[in-house]
C-alpha cells in the first residue's frame, strides 16, 4: 500500500509551527507496512489544495491530509476535498450533536462557525475527536482511502491510532529499534562497523543529542530472523549502552526496573530544575516507586530540604561533588527511600567561572550500601544542557539497578 | 521572491527522522522576506528527484533541496541535479582538495566513494561545509537560485545561514504574533471577527492544546502601521487572555513579572510532577524569583514538607480544593516567598473515581493576603494532562500579578 500525506497551513509554511504530524504519520504507517511516497505541505488556498488531494488520489492508495479542519474562514480542507472529489458538502445533523456535545462538555455554548464542522463532502463519514471539537473526514473511494485529520498533534495523533492505522493491513517491515545513551554515533559505529554491509539487514544510524538510536531493519528479502540475529550480536557489542528499544524513554526503563524490585526513589534537582522527576512522573504508575523529588534551586533549600552541611557548600561550592553527594545522600534520608538521585550544576549561559565553567554538573547517587557521583561537561545551550543532564542522571540509576555499584565511575561511599 | 524546499531521503519518509530542516529554513526564509510557498519530502529516486528540481525551477525564484549529497549510492542529488539542468556533472579539482583536507583534519583517510563528492553540475559552485565532508551546490540560472544542502542538521544549518541567506535581500513581511491561553479558538473567531475580513492584514489562528496563538500579518499591501492598529483592537478586545508575544512562553513572562516587582515564588507539584519546575528553570536568571519547588507524589511528602495537615487529607482527599490550598500555603511558608504555588490532580489514565475522574485538578495560590484555587476537568492523555495543567498553574500566577486577586476565580482567603 501506497500513501501520501498533505500537511495543510500557512503557519508551517512560514516556520511558525513545525509540521511534526507528518512525521508521527510516516513512523506509525511504515510500522504497519504502509510505505510512504511523498509528504507536501502546502498553504491554505481553496485551489491548491483541491489539486494536491486530487493528485494525490491518482497516484496513491492512501491519502491523508492534516490541518485546515477548524471553524475558521482559513479552513479549507473540507471544502477543498468537496471540490476535489465533485461531490457537495451536506449537513450531518449527528455530526453537529457530537460538537455540540463536546462543547457543552467544557462548559462552552456553540458560535455559528462551528456548524461549519459538520459539514461533511457527501458520502464521507465523520472521525470522531476525542480531544477536540473539530472532527475528521473518512472517505472510501474506487477502493483508496481518503483521511482527513485536524493539525493539533494530539487530537490527529489519538485519531490516526484510533480510526486510521486499525484499518490498514499492510505487511510490516520486519524492523527493531535499540536505543543508546552515553557512547558517540563514530564509537557504535567502529564497534558494529562489521555487522554493517548487509545487503539483508540495514542498519540506520539515529544520533540525537540525548543518544544514537540504531534502527535495524530488513527492508527487501531479510527476514525477522536475520535482523533478530544482527540484534543479538549488537547487544553483545554494546551491551549495557543500549537502555531500550522503540520509543522506550529512560524514565520507563528506571520505572520498571525499580517496580521489579519494588524499590523507591527520590530526586534532588538543582540545574535540572524538575526535568528529572518530570520524566519519572510521565510513567503512569510512577507513584509506586517515585515517592517525591525537591527542587533546591535556591542554597537556602539545599540546606533546609535536603540537610546539606553549610560548610559543604561554603568549601565546595553548591556545584561539587560533595554538595550531590549530600544531595543525594539527604533526599533519600528525608524520603526514606531506597535510592537518592540529586543533579547540581550550571546550566547557562550565565553564571560561569574558571573552574566551574557553564555545562559543569555533578550527579550524586545514594543507596543502602554508601554513595558516588559522576562529573559532565556539557556544552550546548540552557534548555540542552538540562536534557543532558536529565538523561545521563536517569542512566546512572540505571546502570546502578542493572550492573551494581561497581559500573559508576568515580565512586565514594 | 518565491521559494520551494524539497527534502530528499527514505529515512524522512519511513519516520525514522524527522525533518528539522524544511521548518528551520521556512522560519529563516519567512523572516528575510522570503515566501515559502511548497515544502515536499521525496524519496531517494533519480526519476523524482529530478522531477521535482525541474517543476520547482518552473515554479519558483528559490529551490533548496536538503540531503542526498553524502558519499553513499543511494546519495543522488547531485546526479537529479545534472538531468534536471541538462548539463553534464565536472570533477572539480579543488573541491576535491577541500574534501581531502577536511577528511585529513578528522585524521580520516579519504575512501574511493568521497570522490564523487567532488562533483558538480557545470557552471555550479560548491558551498563549504564548516561542519562535515559533503559540500553544497550552489547554482544561478535565468535568474533564478538553486541551493543543494546536506541533510544533516546541524550542517545545512551552519551552511545556510553563511551562504544561502546572506544572498537573499526580500523584504520581509510584516507579522506579529498575539499568544492567549484560558480562551478556546471558536470564542476567540466570534470576539475578533469582525477584524478579520481585511484583505491588508490577514489574522492566522494557531490553536494547541495549551492556547491560541493568533499571526498577523500583512502578506501583501499591508504596513506595519496597519497591523499595529489590528494587534491594538485586539489586545482592546481579549484583553488579559493574551499573555505575550512571538515566541514567548508563560515561564517568560511570570518571570519578566515577578524579577520587575522583585518577588519570589516557590511551588509545590503532585500531578504535574515537576514541569512547571522545569518550565520556570528554562529561564535563564531564574534563580532571583524562583526560590525552591517541592514534588509531593506521596501524601507522606505532603504532610512531612508541606505541613498539610493529615485531616485536610483525610477528610476531603489528596485531589481536593482544601489540599491544593493547604500545598500553597505549606510551600508559602517554608520557602519564605512572596507566593505559593501548588497543583494536585489526577493525570490518569488510572486513579479516578466517578466522584474524582482522571483529569480533575485544583490549582493552590497563596499570597501575601490569603490563597485561592481553581478547578479544572481536563480531558486527555496523561501528558496532555500535565502541560494543560501546568499552563493553567502559570496563567493563574501571570493573572494574579497583572490584575490582582479579584479576577482569580473561586476566591477564599
Amino acid at each position: 500500500m501506497r500513501a501520501e500525506i498533505i500537511a495543510i497551513g500557512n503557519e508551517v509554511l512560514r516556520g511558525q509551527i513545525a509540521d511534526t504530524n507528518s512525521a508521527f504519520l510516516a513512523r506509525r504507517l511504515s510500522q504497519v507496512g504502509v510505505e510512504v511516497a511523498r509528504m507536501i505541505t502546502i498553504e491554505d488556498s481553496l485551489e491548491i489544495i483541491t489539486h494536491e488531494i486530487k493528485g494525490a488520489l491518482s497516484r496513491s492508495d492512501l491519502v491523508i491530509t492534516t490541518g485546515g479542519l477548524g471553524p475558521t474562514s482559513d479552513d479549507l480542507t473540507r471544502q477543498a476535498l468537496a471540490k476535489a472529489l465533485g461531490r457537495p458538502l451536506i449537513f450531518v445533523e449527528d455530526l453537529w450533536g457530537q460538537i455540540e456535545e463536546r462543547l457543552s462538555q467544557r462548559g462552552v455554548a456553540p458560535f455559528p462557525e462551528n456548524r461549519s464542522q459538520a459539514y461533511l463532502p457527501q458520502g464521507a463519514e465523520g472521525v470522531p475527536n476525542p480531544l477536540g471539537t473539530a472532527p475528521g473526514i473518512h472517505l472510501k473511494i474506487e477502493g483508496k482511502i481518503l483521511f482527513s485529520l485536524p493539525g493539533v498533534p494530539q487530537e490527529m495523533r489519538s485519531m490516526a491510532e484510533k480510526f486510521l492505522l486499525p484499518q490498514l493491513k499492510g505487511k510490516p517491515i520486519p524492523h527493531c529499534v535499540l536505543r543508546t545513551t552515553g557512547i558517540s554515533e563514530s564509537e557504535i559505529y567502529q564497534r558494529i562497523k562489521s555487522l554493517t554491509g548487509s545487503h539483508q539487514v540495514k542498519i540506520a544510524f539515529l544520533p540525537s543529542p540525548l543518544g544514537v538510536d540504531l534502527g535495524i531493519e530488513a527492508p527487501a528479502k531479510g527476514t525477522s530472523q536475520e535482523i533478530s540475529q544482527v540484534v543479538e550480536r549488537i547487544e553483545e557489542i554494546l551491551g549495557e549502552a543500549i537502555y531500550g528499544g522503540e520509543g522506550e524513554g529512560l524514565e520507563e526503563v528506571v520505572g520498571r526496573l525499580l517496580a521489579q524490585r519494588e524499590e523507591t526513589l527520590a530526586v534532588a534537582e538543582s540545574c535540572t530544575g524538575g526535568l528529572i522527576c518530570d520524566r519519572l512522573t510521565d510513567i503512569s504508575g510512577s507513584s509506586r516507586y517515585f515517592e517525591r523529588g525537591v527542587i533546591s534551586y535556591s542554597n537556602q533549600a539545599k540546606l533546609e530540604l535536603l540537610g546539606v552541611p553549610p560548610e559543604t557548600i561554603r568549601e565546595h561550592g553548591a556545584v561539587s561533588p560533595q554538595t550531590a553527594i549530600a544531595m543525594a545522600e539527604g533526599i533519600r534520608e528525608i524520603s526514606d527511600t531506597d535510592y537518592g538521585l540529586s543533579v547540581t550544576g550550571i546550566a547557562g549561559p550565565t553564571g560561569g567561572s574558571r573552574e566551574k565553567p557553564v555545562g559543569l554538573c555533578f550527579i550524586g547517587f545514594a543507596h543502602r550500601g554508601g554513595s558516588s557521583y559522576q562529573r559532565y561537561l556539557f556544552a550546548g545551550p540552557r534548555r540542552l544542557n538540562k536534557e543532558r543532564a536529565a538523561q545521563a542522571a536517569l542512566n546512572m540509576v540505571r546502570l546502578f539497578l542493572c550492573l551494581g555499584i561497581s559500573k559508576i565511575s568515580e565512586t565514594r561511599g
